[in-house]
């Protein structure tokens, strides 16, 4: 008899980016030159004070198991850095080191959610998000954003959406796929509303710190309640290293220690020891250099891309990623990236891998290589559409 | 509203050897010296030849995501590895670079098991499997093993508790807590039973290399429709970096492809590019001096233990741990592991962890220290006894 696969692995949808950037790199190894629009990942590589905390690690032979927790030293650090940065007390014992933001998402979840119940996620929104909540046996109840909300849940849309079957919201702040932040009253809002439902709020933050022009607080600063997710991936450029936390009401911290136990044993050590100069003044000086950078690219490409015809009705604050309306220049986003990597060698993201809300009108363009190349992108786009 | 835990942290007992272990630092941070036989783990470093693959990733800036089923050099330096030390042709293909050992049960169960099913597990066994296979909404069917299988399944077992319900085996070999190791022909009449049952046997090869005076086949080497577990953490004492692999049937690899995108995006780069030197011959041959230290280890603390009355019915062949029947020097193992702690600052662990096949007349020792530590643990365990 041959094996079948578990029934949740027919719900999970492949990234379609995947299956671009793999004739991407088919294209490259024929020679063609190829503009790398569809990466979410930083093109910088991680800063040398954190290489260099790394180094000395591997020097000192701290390459054993870590308490499933995180160490200390870092579960501290990560406590100071919301005191500097938002002037907010966050006790280091509420703060769990993690394996990526991926393994956060996964403690949350698993903490938060029984099978059966439902989870407020955004549509579109981090594609992962909805099959998470599947993994756990939850329900993602996907939540159409536009950009009248900045593609952000409001609590209106949030109290319209919530059922006694709902366990949990989940918000991005700034989003992926879309830049955007979520306005400081709305968030103070949906989570003093979902705490008088007993429900939980996830935030996500993995793209705090790469905000543009502005200064956004964390959820902490409004409620001790709230389940945090951050990670060393984006603002740190830490991506391969594999590194996030996640912070928790105090009275989860055991819940969380035994299933990070039995889930991960502990998050990657020579990560951690790196991780350990990640705040230091001069990584943040590397660090905000770059945010400068990633803001230099922004501004040159959203007011680009509106001149070939795109429609970008919220300005992104944050990530590096710009959420745009292709429906002026093709009816299928889907076929118009393929057609444009094959035609002009530019690679950007079909609506697709983000939702069901209107994805054939979007695609994503995220801005995680130089500028010089941003143009090189633009000026095949104009001539290819 | 306080927010309630999941249901499922009701079910996932936290490791009694975690408190234990904080007992111990404890009574460290009083100044007693403490003899640690309780901790699963290699004592040696990461050998030199995989630090200073790490260290050469880390100035060739090779830091940012690698694919999700793992760098294609390390996959196939894996496949190299199974030809060398087995004589058996796995494809590259097959198999999945995963963030440790855990990432490789996460994945191989949400691949396999749907809520409500079955998964075979021994009792005494690895304790995060229940954990795991409850995780993803299954039900863990403990079977009880004693000394009379080598406290392995055997076909005869297999057959009585498989149902309709039944999704999957595990087996481990050699096994955590016991180290012993299964017999070639009951592998292979399971495998081939289970196939026919269209069910799945995962096995966990996480001990491979550490064998004592004996070579044991990898399940590979029977079936091609077999999920095999393996980790970079015990033979190759890389623990920390937090490295597995995954061997998967070749139908299952988009299905693993797609899990590890979600849940994992891929294991850490640091540790796949130093694991690239793991297979090396000079690796090797720090590994094999290292397993003669281990063997040298069992070889004095075995007969110790016996001489102290600890019954040893079968004589572990593998792994670093001795499972022993305490019964006739107290009648809780539980309160004696706290006892011997408190009394004589030697640790090692309550059967208590392994299950509920007669935990409270069983304990487990690691041979993880060298043997002048091992006698001083023995000769304060023969004081206190």
């Amino acid at each position: 008899m041959a094996l079948s696969p578990a029934d949740r692995l027919r719900e999970i949808q492949p990234f379609h980016v995947m299956a671009l950037l793999s004739r991407a790199k088919e294209l490259e190894a024929q020679g063609r030159d190829i503009v790398h629009m569809e990466i979410g990942e930083p093109d910088f590589p991680t800063p040398e004070p954190i290489l260099a905390a790394a180094e000395g690690a591997l020097r000192k032979r701290l390459m054993h198991y870590t308490p499933a927790l995180g160490l200390p030293g870092l579960r501290e650090a990560i406590s100071r850095h919301y005191r500097n940065r938002y002037g907010v007390d966050v006790s280091s014992k509420r703060i769990v080191v993690t394996t990526g933001g991926s393994g956060a998402l996964l403690l949350a979840l698993g903490a938060l959610v029984n099978p059966g119940q439902e989870v407020l996620v955004t549509d579109p929104g981090y594609p992962c998000n909805r099959n998470f909540v599947q993994f756990v046996g939850g329900v993602p109840c996907a939540v159409p954003v536009t950009a009248a909300t900045n593609y952000q849940l409001t609590p209106e849309l949030v109290e319209r959406h919530w059922t006694s079957r709902s366990a949990a919201v989940m918000l991005a702040s700034p989003s992926n796929p879309t830049g955007t932040v979520m306005a400081q009253d709305g968030l103070r809002d949906v989570l003093s509303w979902i705490s008088r439902q007993g429900g939980a709020v996830i935030v996500d933050e993995i793209y705090h710190g790469l905000v543009y022009g502005t200064h956004i607080p964390t959820a902490l600063q409004f409620s001790d309640d709230v389940f945090v997710v951050n990670s060393f991936s984006k603002y740190f450029q830490m991506t391969g290293w594999r590194l996030g936390w996640l912070v928790v009401p105090e009275a989860f911290v055991p819940h969380i220690d035994k299933l990070a136990q039995n889930l991960f044993l502990a998050a990657p050590t020579p990560a951690q020891y790196a991780a350990l100069s990640a705040f230091d003044s001069a990584t943040i000086a590397i660090l905000e250099q770059r945010r400068a950078e990633f803001q230099r690219r922004r501004d040159f490409l959203v007011p680009e891309l509106q001149k070939l015809g795109f429609q970008i009705p919220v300005i992104p604050d944050g990530a590096f990623y710009v959420y745009a309306n292709s429906a002026a220049l093709a009816p299928d986003s889907f076929e118009l990236t393929r057609r444009i990597l094959e035609e002009a060698g530019v690679a950007f993201t079909p609506g697709i891998d983000f939702g069901k809300n209107a994805p054939e009108q979007h695609v994503r363009f995220a801005y995680t290589t130089s500028v010089a190349r941003l143009q090189e992108g633009v000026q095949r786009l104009a001539a290819a559409l």
